[in-house]
């Protein structure tokens, strides 16, 4: 019987690189006992949310039991979470944003399914600077949305913005961008960001469907070495800006998020309502209102950042020890170092092979370069050393 | 500027009656104050949680900042709660089913487009009995499928078997059924059921895609009168049950529901992961961590739902007063009488003149009706009734 859909079937079938990794650490820790497998493979933050968050959920547990304590909220957020959000925004985005430009959404995700569900006609285009999430393809995929790839600038992977002027066509609906970015780490520039808002001011003062200039942004507390992450909003008034509490709250499981519009964007009140509708139609109806008040209680608040400073470090020098390519993360929890030998899919084997798991760049729509996520204890990065010096032998040898 | 689709633009123009009513509840209760104003428009419940629930979130607060208190979870749910879930569905559904057989959603809604996203192919058909909660229409419609809605039989508002036979066509591909009903109150009987699952069956005996018996059951806790709600998964291998716990725990705003499929089905494996990944790429990604914990918590708990029942009686003796033909809903917390007059519009506004707010039939595909949500306080079903005499006096007097 043909229980699911013909597209789903063959997607089924190519199930995510992230994903089989995850499925073979589970089946390795079961062989060889926890300890004994380094598991770089997933984005999943390990260390805790912020103390207060205790504090704050008691806070909660009497107003919850209270008539509409968990009920509905409106469609686009708890009004005072939105009005929240909106100071915060302000400081951050560095322009002035009121809550009426704010959507609070199901974490990031679904920020940018309910955006593309809007804002798409079947058969537009959304541009994206590779090594990419590469979820971001299913995500506008599901309303006839297409994503288009454009290879980034190593070895620091700015985007290359020359091939995405070149690349934009009269269907190029989105223009994606992901900075501090995973999988890379790299940090987009200023001079970055200014050229590629140039761009897409240049696109939209000849279009009646403006191009978006659509900003992920879920690492921004987590840039390194004072690096700064510049803000997007002030360049472009088709701008717009996805964040989520999942990174710097450690509640990824918890799934609060928001969409933020360029307060200078004509008619942007269309724009944020139809984002309010699309989340409510794609079946979110709200974020959980119970992240919501969390989120709001914990809004100024961070995980312990020094942790990942001091395990990139940790996770550069086994690299280095190993001989592996890399360029030091600007920020995220990722590195996306050179595989060994030219083929990531074959390095990756050489790592399981230790007991070590990453993600190839192939799971990112790039080749040749491999995926850490250093979202692991400091004992993880410390004892994989052996493992990624024996991988890189292997590889060595096989040539 | 074209800043949406034009899909969605065309939805926004014809936003729904119930959202409509929703703004116009504002606008009164600004103008009137509050307690002059009648809103029977939404079914938000309004009885407080079960008293555990602070205590369960209490417990949870310690948890939730530990390392990955609040982490990302399986897409399908948390384990346990998918074992607890299994058991719990075991007893009312009357056939043993595994935690394979459960995903664990952000809600009912977000079951239904997970479900409409993993099965559909463009072009296909979603029949549904008539009247039916309108959003129905657009979780299909994202990815292309119809809903071909097939009136009830009134008074009571039993689904027309024979009229849903002959509209079933070889894109017909699910028929989705919601009992009790939102808006009828009507609970099917084991008879509707039984008839409706050998129609499936019938049809599925000589189809290599299966047609799918999907019953939505959020409602499934509130019956009167001792009246019983059937189980549907004996009946067809190929029907599934949604269902929250937005209603029977009042924590609608915070998004936890489940679909289960039949055990029997063949190679349901197949389906169960298909709705995974879409649960996960329609950016759902899993249902609120805190939300699930809460709601296994508090799995064997109900809210009071003797306060439903007290105010299904006041709210009748109000309609019987005012002479307004009606069927006793067996379910759920809704009346949907007859409009005086015939024309639920012009009814609706009649009731509005008198501070009264309800959503005409054709807000659910069905004129010449309106719903009445009761839950409300039960002062302000008893302060209403003036207000429905003076609405059937004025529709009366206009002919």
């Amino acid at each position: 019987m043909q229980l699911i859909s013909s597209e789903i079937q063959s997607q089924m079938a190519g199930s995510s690189w992230i994903r089989r990794m995850f499925e073979k650490g589970i089946e390795l820790k079961k062989q060889f006992g926890a300890e004994n497998v380094f598991d770089f493979s997933l984005g999943n933050p390990d260390i805790p949310p912020p103390s207060c968050a205790a504090d704050a959920l008691h806070g909660l547990a009497e107003r919850v039991a209270r008539p509409f304590g968990m009920g509905y909220c409106p469609n686009s957020g708890l009004p005072e979470f939105r009005e929240a959000l909106a100071a915060y925004l302000s400081v951050q985005q560095q322009v002035t944003v009121q809550a009426a430009q704010v959507v609070v959404t199901c974490g990031a995700a679904g920020a940018l399914t309910s955006f593309f569900r809007a804002v798409l006609e079947p058969g537009d285009e959304v541009l994206c600077p590779a090594p990419y999430f590469v979820e971001y393809g299913s995500y506008c995929g599901h309303f006839g949305g297409v994503l288009k790839a454009i290879p980034s600038l190593p070895p620091d992977f700015q985007p290359d913005i020359a091939a995405i002027e070149a690349a934009v066509t009269e269907r190029t609906r989105v223009l994606l961008i992901n900075s501090p970015n995973n999988p890379t780490g790299c940090v987009y520039s200023q001079r970055t960001l200014t050229a590629l808002a140039e761009l897409v001011n240049r696109v939209n003062a000849t279009r009646k469907r403006p191009l978006y200039l659509l900003s992920d942004e879920p690492y921004r507390f987590l840039a390194y070495d004072g690096a700064v992450v510049p803000p997007i909003l002030p360049l472009s008034p088709f701008a717009l800006v996805l964040g989520s509490f999942s990174k710097n709250l450690s509640m990824a499981g918890e799934r609060v998020g928001y969409l933020v519009a360029s307060p200078a964007m004509p008619d942007v009140a269309t724009l944020i309502n139809a984002v309010t509708l699309t989340n409510r139609t794609l079946g979110f109806v709200n974020a959980p209102v119970l992240g919501q008040r969390l989120a709001m209680a914990l809004l100024n608040e961070s995980v312990d950042i020094s942790v990942y400073a001091r395990r990139r470090e940790a996770m550069a020098q086994v690299l280095r020890a190993a001989g592996i390519r890399f360029t030091l993360p600007q920020g995220a929890f990722y590195f996306f170092p050179e595989a060994p030998g030219g083929d990531d899919q074959a390095f990756i084997q050489a790592l399981l092979a230790q007991n070590v798991l990453a993600v190839p760049g192939s799971g990112f729509g790039l080749g040749g370069y491999f995926r850490l996520s250093f979202s692991v204890e400091d004992a993880v990065i410390e004892r994989s050393a052996a493992g990624f010096k024996a991988a890189v032998a292997a590889v060595s040898s096989a040539r």
